[in-house]
């Protein structure tokens, strides 16, 4: 049986020692957050998603989702139990606004949670991070009205919440979207239509489902321009707050996926489902985005927590597993074969998860500190520069943590030999869990298209040339550092190629649209390993800061192997990048489709 | 619904233009099979697998195997009248020797037609596909008695066979084998242990099943040297061939895997089972290695299959579906949408995906023709160089197809977004079948270990000696032709850096045998490249040749593009290789096991 151990330790030293955690004081939030409180609420919500989520992984993953004949959906044995402590335990709410019933605590650290909660339980850990994507956007784009209907049952997770977007006929292409809305004389709509591949779109944890639901109001213009927002309730909600009448929306059926069993996607069958607009008509794209946006930093982090879960299980399995001996003698001569641990290409494929999961993780609480920054700082440029930095990094980490959160659970998987390929040991459900994040919420190569196409370009360039400004800012001050240095000039390196790349797609992409198409992947994984290798100088730099002070232990020193395991093993990978994205779109365009 | 149509174009292009079919004419077997007959076989082979066997392709996924109280098991609908038309058809003995009921055509046929039963169904061709490699182990290694006895019916297909290696605490390292085996006063023996992993270990498809099974003969030495192997049938044989009693083996459970639902994997337990010694005393392992040769060339064939028919239903969806808009501009003005197929980042997938089935196919066609000229050719010094090649080959395409195979599976699945990740579509089960290709016959680490801790010393590096000197004598007989020379270039440079890294093994592996072993798996990938850069200037001469006199056709010429987008999109993960690998051992053996 799998287990998992929420790496509290780790999140706490790279906020306070990589992060300089304390530049974020100035921030309305933080006041309330000292790193002993945060220190207490990842503890405590760490031990939640220990004893509570991560037994029922299994269970989610055999018994699944069950749409009974009246179109209800029960969800596995022991989720609802689970669920109404987690709502109870106030950790739905965690970053929420305390006007709804929230606990007002920073956002960060309602995503450094998530990496535990996902990790412990992906499919669970999916019906409050929908209801708190929708919560953002409705309070963003709702009417007071709507956010005083909705927003505390959904903050106190008494409420849970979806979003509908894919039909059956269009997932990327909005524009496309057949679902009709037609305004009632009370300033309501009806909506009419099929969603498909809706998360959490029915079952019993429980007792509404708001469905944030993209439509086109009868007469609106063709393409993404006539595409509106609304918010329906599976239940209608009166004026006093109580539950009225069921909405016309039902589940007509559960799709038969290859993992998250134990979240519930739904077809959406709309039959005249009352709904109402949210933000302005036509601007649902825009107001969807903000859920959009929030989902796909949760689905980033869930490439982390799927590769740390998975990296946990398959070291355990290396050090315990007796096979075969050591090429340079025997080390455990008193057994029958020595741990597998000994053998360098299984070190390598758990070194090549692990070099990943620690920078990933300072990554993303970088981006989750940028977000509580873009979002309350005082100061207007930290805000714009924070917020060009969220935008910036948004689809790196969707794309990369989750390419490399499904190929590091395949790998953690290839540990356990045979035992990988079977239920039992769990390797293979994280393996099939992890495969949908390379997919929802915008495919990775959407990802990498918005990357090259839309935050590259954004505002003259303004996001990525600050970004090169932060680590190149950041290289520069301990250049003369001798100690450091070695830490230091994979980073360099890997910079130097990101602009190298930066600056053909600069000169070829406006040329010819299929350049950057082309250079997409490429360009976002290139992106992917430089910012990476920053945060390993960064890790490096405050390992270093420690020893000096005379306070090392083990678990910090072997960062400094690991950084040197990435700038080695990992980063030659960034040089492969950088020669086939700008070998250019030729050879990719050049065969007709007759040939395909 | 997946489709498939087997390439029997492109591999009769292959043995005709690229490999030179005709020098093989002075092969036993190969004057019954011209080109014609062999288009004739893989024909007929080919349309059996597309009509019958595909379509039991998820069948066997959805139902899986189901073992009854009594220990027996059953396959899904339809699998035992499709096994008993393939059986009757000659298809199980079609390279078979002809004194069992073969077919006595050459063995390269078998392995070109297994590429189209694979892809068309693992599950199913599992079955014969074992029965294959235990007959040829028998035949190398058993009695005539034993030989009489079982051969006939195992060529004919009417029963089945298996190989039992794994055991619970050990799967790799066979030293730690903990059946007995008890010698009796007639000369068999009783077995006596479990036996897990098992494939086709206990079926409803053939009258018997016959075991190979590796046991340690009381008092045998301990470890790899007291390994001996048996034959075990499920059920006993009489002497006048007729059946009888049931022997003390039996299916205890099936187990719960990611994929290859079709095929019943068993923990067997072998409780006093009666068994015939095959081949010498203490030399079970050198006995079994014909099967487990046999059985890591059969799935590398596996790797390409489902490399293959993923590509195919990937093409196919990327033609259909409208999505998005060309980055250039419309190109279907008239429907709603372009076809995927616009997005150069959709194509980048298809095109990784087909340049390296096309090569690969070429490779696999090399190795197998090799095996007929090892067993048949009538002058010493080939057969001797044939040898060689296949045993340097074997890891390389069984590790490398099957990575590749597995991450073009992922890409294809890729390519249909949210619809490859349920079940309707077929792409999933490509996936989670493809999985286990990666860890069975030997994981892919042990073939890379296999690779540079064997194959690369043996006798003093005769073999890879010989394949160099391939590569460089086909790079150097046309090196004045400028046409070619573009297509030529790419696999001299990856030549050069297969050497390079070669050259860095020879001095720093002998040093310190963790260099290699860390040094493996980036190798063997390095040298997968190479050979398909070989192969893709071999394809490449052949086009060109074609072109020159006169009879191109677009499927050939788009064989060019795929050469360059093989040399600007794959190759530049060489050049990673190296890079890693020559980083040497340290960084990988550093973290002290308590640090993981």
């Amino acid at each position: 049986m799998p287990s998992y151990k929420a790496p509290v330790d780790d999140t706490l030293f790279l906020l306070r020692d990589v992060l300089d955690y304390g530049r974020y004081g100035n921030l309305p939030r933080f006041g309330e957050a000292p790193l002993d409180v945060v220190e207490a609420v990842l503890s405590e919500g760490g031990k939640f998603a220990e004893e509570v989520l991560q037994p029922l992984n299994r269970v989610g993953d055999t018994q699944g989702c069950v749409r009974e004949a009246d179109g209800s959906v029960r969800t596995p044995k022991g989720f609802k139990e689970a669920y109404k402590a987690f709502a109870e335990g106030g950790w739905v709410g965690l970053d929420g606004d305390p006007a709804y019933g929230g606990q007002g605590l920073p956002h960060f650290l309602a995503v450094a949670l998530s990496e535990y909660t996902i990790a412990a339980n992906l499919s669970f850990a999916m019906y409050p991070g929908l209801t708190n994507g929708a919560a953002a956007a409705l309070a963003t784009h709702g009417s007071d009205e709507l956010k005083q209907r909705y927003l505390p049952k959904m903050t106190t997770g008494a409420w849970t919440a979806t979003m509908n977007l894919t039909e059956p006929h269009c997932g990327t292409d909005l524009g496309l979207i057949k679902t009709r809305a037609t305004r009632q004389s009370d300033g309501s709509y009806l909506l009419t239509g099929q969603k498909i591949f809706i998360s959490a779109g029915e079952h019993d944890l429980a007792d509404n489902i708001i469905h944030l639901v993209l439509a086109r109001i009868d007469g609106a213009p063709a393409g993404t321009k006539g595409v509106s927002m609304f918010v329906a309730p599976k239940v209608l909600v009166n004026d006093d707050g109580s539950l009225g009448a069921r909405n016309g929306v039902a589940c007509g059926s559960i799709e038969h996926k290859m993992g998250i069993h134990g979240n519930s996607t739904c077809v959406l069958n709309y039959d005249g489902a009352k709904g109402w607009l949210v933000g302005e008509e036509n601007r649902g794209l825009n107001a969807m985005f903000v859920m959009m946006n929030a989902a796909r930093l949760g689905v980033a982090v869930q490439g982390l927590s799927l590769s740390e879960v998975a990296y946990q299980n398959a070291a355990a399995y290396a050090k315990e597993r007796l096979q075969g001996r050591s090429l340079t003698g025997a080390k455990a001569p008193d057994k029958p074969a020595d741990p597998l641990l000994v053998h360098p290409d299984v070190r390598r494929m758990l070194l090549e998860i692990r070099a990943f999961n620690e920078a990933a993780r300072a990554l993303m609480l970088w981006v989750a500190l940028s977000e509580d920054e873009a979002l309350s700082s005082p100061d207007a440029n930290a805000r714009k520069l924070a917020d060009d930095r969220v935008g910036l990094l948004t689809p790196v980490i969707k794309g990369v943590f989750t390419d490399q959160g499904f190929a590091n659970a395949v790998k953690a998987q290839q540990v356990l030999g045979g035992h990988g390929y079977i239920a039992e040991w769990g390797l293979e459900q994280f393996v099939r869990d992890a495969r949908i994040t390379m997919i929802y919420e915008g495919a990775n190569g959407v990802q990498a298209l918005d990357l090259v196409g839309r935050k590259l370009p954004k505002d003259g360039g303004r996001a990525i040339t600050a970004f090169f400004g932060d680590v190149s800012a950041f290289l520069a001050a301990d250049k003369d550092d001798s100690a450091l240095a070695p830490y230091l000039a994979p980073a360099k390196a890997a910079l130097g190629q990101l602009q190298q790349a930066t600056m053909w797609l600069m000169q070829n992409g406006m040329k010819n649209p299929d350049n950057a198409g082309a250079a997409s992947n490429d360009y976002m994984h290139l992106f992917g390993l430089t910012a990476l290798a920053f945060m390993w100088a960064r890790i490096a730099k405050a390992v270093l800061a420690r020893q000096a002070a005379g306070t090392s232990d083990a678990t910090l020193d072997s960062k400094l192997t690991l950084a040197k395991f990435f700038a080695a093993r990992v980063l030659p990978e960034a040089g492969a990048c950088l020669a086939r994205l700008s070998s250019g779109a030729e050879t990719v365009m050049a065969l007709p489709a007759a040939a395909f």
